[in-house]
């Protein structure tokens, strides 16, 4: 095998191009590009990443080979500069950078002016006729060097100590002599190769590792080593050094912007040290270099057809191209500067859809923080960013109180261990949510999500006393009614009341704004409907309530993918008549309460068709363990303890009263609810539920069609597991059907399908399909039951294991492609192969999630079902995942 | 397609044969078999199986050519018969009854006297000149007819009343109008047919349905009808009508053995009304048919080559041969019998290995009541019978109490709502163990069975009161110090205290009596020796501590498959120091902990290697959630908030304590424990546990190997999900056992493998075979995940689906061949991709049932483990299935 590993760029024998970013990582590839281009490029060479997987994978060691490669580079690029390494003359001094396919700013290490020692030193000195500039020079590579190369934590901050440059530079050898038993190396050769392992070595740094993880970057891809001429940007006034934008990376808006610093070296920039000023001044302090700078960064964008991030050094009035790349921006800009872009004929419409991230749009829906109060506050503590947007309000601990202070008109933040679905209530009331336990997929976290409800969750430094009324982070105790802020977008916990608003395109759709008042809103229609166009992936809305169903609606959902029928069970007015239901204990009693609960529930189904407006609306049997309604089993033992304990004639009933309810609960304790009795195993010991609910559909379906307009009712069972549980429960279903339509005189077109939500479920699919006319993916608990992760525990562990890299991310957040994905893939074409037609699509957690979309759509699934607020985002990233496929 | 549904045996005409079975049933196949053996087998004809299957797949209609072709099998019959239906002077009478592949004793109907009108019953009485003999038969036919075909419930006890016969068929005509509005049928072929009808439907009856799910006989395969010229016992005393066994089915006795009643139909033998004679009288009542019968039985033995139960009648001194099938027999008898035949020559070894049933050999090893005193004692209630055996003692209701009473020199049973692994010190000084909820493989039913202890669990019907010490059962009420007693093989519960004693092989393996002294050990030992020939399957045991290994080498396993090692933490001696490890804040307190723990793990492998005698010792590390080690989390809540209800300063060290304890435990509490933070999940999260583990197998390993003697541990990482889970725990263990080795200068094989337990896993196989050098499936956690069922708590819906048949049986008693099934097919290919030598097993409770052994064999594993009780099942069980393959 004889590959080649260095590729040069500049002085006209450029080797590489764009399109090489796998070998040569960004930085190297538009390196090369610039150098094609025949913009003022120093002249270099890149190290491919190859090497770098090579060196991991042998043991640190580099093949053979490369040490001839190497120094053929090194004499090429000495031709180049017409310098030399260690010329006591004209010197070659250069400097050694990373470069990954992706950008990691900051991540990885960088050295400069490799190439000085006490010789060139002098050298420099001379040629530039500046002392105090080439030892400044010096005292910054050995700065680098020792810090990044010898790993001695002590040379930044004596390299930055008072004193002369030269000073400095003395005691900087000093210090290297004494941390490594040798003096700082003198040999450019030696200095080179030593920055340039250390570079490779930065790629698995900790925090590169991290950075990676969150970022889901490939920790197999490794980076790329830049060995380039060194320009300075330090040598005088008319010297310096800057980063820009081709278009304001915040905003969008169309406008050149950066900043600068005249004599100055890359890192002054960065570091903040010296503040920096605004590009525009550039054109009146060095206007040339400027003039050139906007005609060059002008063609760039042009060239990559996009908004160009890019870095430069004027030295000595010439100006050099150092780095240019796609510009990172926020949700906002994104979508201006496609449309901008699109108009200006660069990209067409197909294009914009890929320039906008999925989550860029979720950044536009939730509301935001005022940035100077956010600064100003007090940071508590950080937690999970579990569903974004900015709240703030009083304290409250339990549900009851979040709604009876919000229905005193006051703002309340939901302060919880954490949540169960009789929070629900105070959920919604609730500005906010902030718990103590509970991972990314916890209940808090889904429903917050759904909702479009600012939460951060597995928020552990804090100390929740719901009895009390407070928590406490460290010393500090936050008692009812104190306020505090959180920042779903980013986990972060404020004491006090930060001001939050509406988004733009939030206050469209809550109709404060009208459309046509917002350029915005009218741009995020505009892409969706672009989207619309390209995709092939369904997009449908989980949503309980007419309100939800309103929303998503709004946000352009094609139906309702999953509609939880046991939410309605927890309003309030619907609780008793449950919890009566559940206490009942003979089939006779259970039917009566049954029957309180058929119009209630005929009324919600009513309602949603009339605003699903004949789009399918997927209605899921209860499914939670009865318990769940019932008050907790501890909480009822510790009652009667204590009442027994105070031991009065007068408590007697109470006791037992409550001995009674206590009982039952026992009954239905579970010690694994997750595993038990729920989902269609309710439906088929206790048919007469699955008969209601059955009931309560059709006779809504019924009504809402006699008015002419059309409905598509789909029930689907959870948790099937045999197709036997699907037989019976489509037998129940299909009784009560018949019997209603014919009772009413209607004939409506109505489906009955299931949940694959439980493994067997998904390998048995052949057998399942017979009776199943559609399938949707219950992702959480598909994963929850294939990983045997517990999701309301697995917080426990599973931070560990991605912190540790046991796993690559949370199977809860995005589809575990390997395992559960297989899987689903196995469900979907054992399903097809025994009805081809059976329509399939996803309704868990991750239908809203962009590379969960994207598998969705790559193992051909039917439809996506995403919270209402996640619409959008999955309308997108379904457009995508066919662009992205081609 | 033209099917034959119609067979006619006898008169030299029979078309059926034995092999036959399928689409005659046994009764059809073993009658045309008879037949053709030129035995005296009244005529008739069988009416396929095929038949009752196409009958309910047609909604209860006979296919139209049935219909010719039955009657042309009727006027066959009036030929071969030489009688006519509804002659008046020489009618034919028949009898119709079932048939199925499988014998269903009882279960489905039977028509005696078919044909017999107010015509024919005339023609009877004047040609055998017993009038009174006619009407009975008359009689008899109406009361059946009554009953199963027009479904009157008043018939029998009317037909039994006083009265002549005479006077009571006159009741029956007039009960018949009554019930019908028609007249009691007078034509014989309606009759026949609306017999013939009602028969096929007794294939569905509810004590059918039930009796089949029990034996595991599939629904589908539906009953013959067999229509038989009817001969008569009941014509006086040279009439006769019996059953009886070739050999006696109790045990196993080479001796003619049966009863019988002279001037009888079948049915009185059966119903017990008149007591029957042995049979051995039958010689000198009515000699020349007794010595036929004799012969001709001894025929059919030699010719089936099994113990036949046959049935005959003797008509005026003429023998009929009625029935012969396969005798069914006791455990004892099974042995016994078997090794008889090979003696006789019979049959060869490899066929006396398919006559004994692997649940017979576990018959052989659990204590028995004395039958007279349970039959005398009072049945309390009936539960699940989870481990076999009988046992009697005073009830206790806490382990503790257990462990003390028994200490006392006290016989007692534990009775707990259900057992948690701190119950296992209680359950191992119990006789037995009673539990009022649970399935077949709750805690209780698992750890009884591996403990060869009876158990019943799942009885529902006593209320247990732990804190008082009683159990109630109705009105009665049982305390504590209370005798009782419980049937592990039949789940019966009993008041008092029934005697019991340790079954023969049990004596010679706990060394009361001397193997020379004992035939039925003998033969025990010789049968598994021929099995160990034949299968290929291994077979290990599961085994914790040093008494389960031993009576697993005396069982023959070949290895220990399992151990436990959280089941040493529970030790009354360890428990403490466990909690203080996990109470532990730090790790370096944590490893001190550990430290005290590691001499005492080191001892217990020490002496299950030296056991083991060099075969392999699969020892997996720690498995169950934490807070199992830690007192109940609303007990400590109840307990502090009683102690705060009571308010006193003296209470405040113990609140503290105590809250500082729940404190941990609420950190620890988990949801769903079973998905929780277990498994290799805490050897990941605290390494420093599998370190421990790993020296102390590692030292135990080389301090036996310096001795000289062989050893070969197998460390098993539990509940591997992912491949890197699988390299983390790898990595530790093979750190850990490098550095022992070199202490202590010794090398030993070893091997690092994983349960497979988890769906993902299965899924993900080959990725884990790369790392794993064997696989072990852990189809109770596997059976859990897949279907997600909770083992601890499905119960609650899986009787209700067995009994409704949604599932075919308990898929934590025999492996769900569909689902788990197909996983571990998935997962046994993929494993053996990418590792083909990768040994593979099973260590779940399936490892010891006698169907999922023969699916282990199929798919190819390499051994199955179960408990040491079940050792000897499994070795027969694995011969059988590699001689049911061929």
């Amino acid at each position: 095998m004889s590959k080649k590993y260095c590729y040069f760029f500049g002085a006209g024998q450029t080797e590489g191009r764009a399109a090489l970013k796998d070998i040569l990582g960004g930085k190297g590839a538009n390196l090369a590009e610039m150098a094609r281009l025949k913009l003022p490029v120093p002249p270099g060479f890149t190290i491919s990443t190859e090497l770098c997987r090579l060196y991991y994978q042998n043991k640190m060691r580099f093949p053979a080979k490369l040490r001839k490669e190497f120094f053929d580079y090194v004499k090429k690029l000495e031709k180049a500069a017409g310098k030399k390494f260690g010329d006591p003359t004209n010197p070659l001094l250069v400097s050694v950078r990373s470069g990954a396919k992706f950008s990691m700013p900051g991540m990885m290490d960088t050295i400069l002016n490799v190439g000085l020692n006490d010789q060139t030193v002098a050298a420099l000195a001379k040629l530039t006729n500046q002392p105090d500039f080439a030892y400044d020079c010096y005292r910054r590579l050995m700065m680098m060097f020792s810090d990044v190369v010898l790993d001695i934590k002590e040379a930044k901050p004596l390299g930055m100590a008072e004193g002369s440059n030269q000073d400095r530079v003395d005691k900087l050898k000093q210090l290297v002599q004494e941390k490594t038993g040798r003096p700082f190396p003198q040999d450019p050769l030696e200095q080179l190769t030593m920055a340039r392992d250390a570079v490779f070595q930065s790629w698995h740094s900790p925090r590169a590792r991290i950075y990676r993880q969150q970022y889901r970057i490939s920790e197999s891809l490794g980076t790329a080593v830049n060995i380039q001429l060194m320009v300075f940007g330090n040598l005088g006034l008319s010297s310096a050094t800057g980063v820009g934008f081709t278009r304001n990376p915040a905003t969008g808006e169309k406008k050149f912007y950066g900043e600068y610093l005249t004599n100055a070296q890359g890192e002054d920039v960065v570091a903040g040290t010296r503040t920096p000023q605004p590009i525009d001044q550039l054109a009146d302090e060095i206007p040339q270099p400027y003039q050139q700078l906007r005609s060059i960064t002008d063609r760039l964008e042009k060239h990559y057809r996009d908004v160009q991030d890019f870095e430069f050094t004027i030295e000595n009035n010439k100006l050099y191209m150092l780095q240019t790349r796609t510009g990172k921006r926020t949700g906002y800009a994104a979508l201006r500067i496609a449309f901008d872009m699109v108009k200006e004929k660069l990209i067409t419409p197909k294009e914009a859809l890929l320039r906008v991230e999925p989550d860029h749009l979720n950044q536009l829906l939730h509301p935001i923080f005022d940035q100077t109060a956010k600064k100003n506050a007090r940071l508590l503590a950080k937690g999970l960013n579990a569903s974004p947007g900015a709240a703030a309000g009083q304290a409250v601990f339990t549900a009851e109180d979040a709604v009876a202070e919000a229905h005193k008109g006051k703002r309340v933040l939901l302060v919880r261990k954490e949540t169960s679905p009789n929070d629900v209530e105070g959920m919604i009331k609730a500005r906010g949510v902030l718990t103590a336990t509970g991972g990314m997929t916890s209940h808090a976290a889904v429903v917050g999500r759904q909702m479009g409800k600012s939460c951060v969750v597995g928020c552990s430094a804090i100390k929740v006393n719901e009895e009390k009324g407070e928590f406490s982070v460290g010393n500090l105790t936050v008692k009812q009614g104190d306020y505090i802020s959180i920042d779903g977008t980013t986990g972060e916990v404020f004491l006090g009341d930060i001001k939050t608003a509406d988004s733009e395109i939030m206050q469209v759709i809550k109709g404060t704004m009208k459309p046509e008042q917002s350029l915005l809103y009218q741009q995020f229609t505009k892409l969706l409907d672009w989207a619309d166009k390209v995709r092939r992936l369904g997009v449908e809305a989980n949503a309980d309530i007419p309100s939800d169903a309103e929303m998503a609606i709004k946000f352009g959902a094609e139906g309702i993918g999953l509609c939880r029928t046991e939410h309605m069970f927890f309003a309030p007015d619907r609780l008793p008549i449950m919890q009566e239901m559940i206490l009942a204990t003979t089939e006779e009693s259970r039917r009566r309460s049954l029957a309180k609960l058929l119009p209630l529930q005929k009324q919600d189904f009513t309602e949603l068709f009339e605003i699903m407006r004949g789009y399918p609306v997927t209605i899921r049997t209860i499914d939670p363990p009865l318990h769940e309604f019932l008050p907790k089993r501890e909480e009822l033992m510790v009652e009667i303890a204590i009442l027994k304990t105070k031991h009065s004639i007068d408590n007697e009933p109470q006791i037992t009263e409550k001995e009674r309810l206590l009982a039952r609960v026992n009954e239905l304790h579970e010690f694994n609810p997750m595993m038990g009795h729920r989902g269609c195993r309710l439906g088929i010991t206790y048919p007469e539920i699955t008969e209601m609910q059955a009931r309560a559909i059709m006779e809504a379906a019924c009504l809402v069609a006699k008015k002419g307009k059309k409905v598509s009712p789909e029930i689907m069972i959870p948790l099937v597991g045999h197709i036997n549980e699907m037989k019976h429960q489509k037998e129940i279903v299909i009784k009560v059907a018949e019997e209603v339509m014919k009772e009413q005189g209607v004939k409506i077109k109505y489906k009955i399908g299931t949940m694959i939500e439980i493994p067997r479920a998904a390998v048995t699919a052949d057998e399942i399909a017979r009776e199943a006319e559609f399938f949707s993916f219950g992702t959480n608990d598909l994963t929850q039951m294939t990983f045997g992760y517990s999701r309301d525990d697995s917080a426990k562990f599973s931070r560990h294991y991605i912190e540790h890299k046991i796993l690559p991310e949370d199977p809860f957040v995005s589809i575990d492609e390997e395992g559960v994905g297989q899987l689903m893939k196995i469900c979907a074409e054992k399903g097809r192969r025994s009805r081809p037609d059976i329509r399939i699509g996803i309704c868990g957690e991750h239908g809203g999630e962009p590379a969960s979309i994207h598998f969705c759509h790559k193992i051909g699934l039917d439809y996506v079902s995403a919270s209402p607020f996640r619409v959008p985002l999955a309308r997108l990233a379904a457009a995508q995942a066919v662009l992205q496929k081609k």
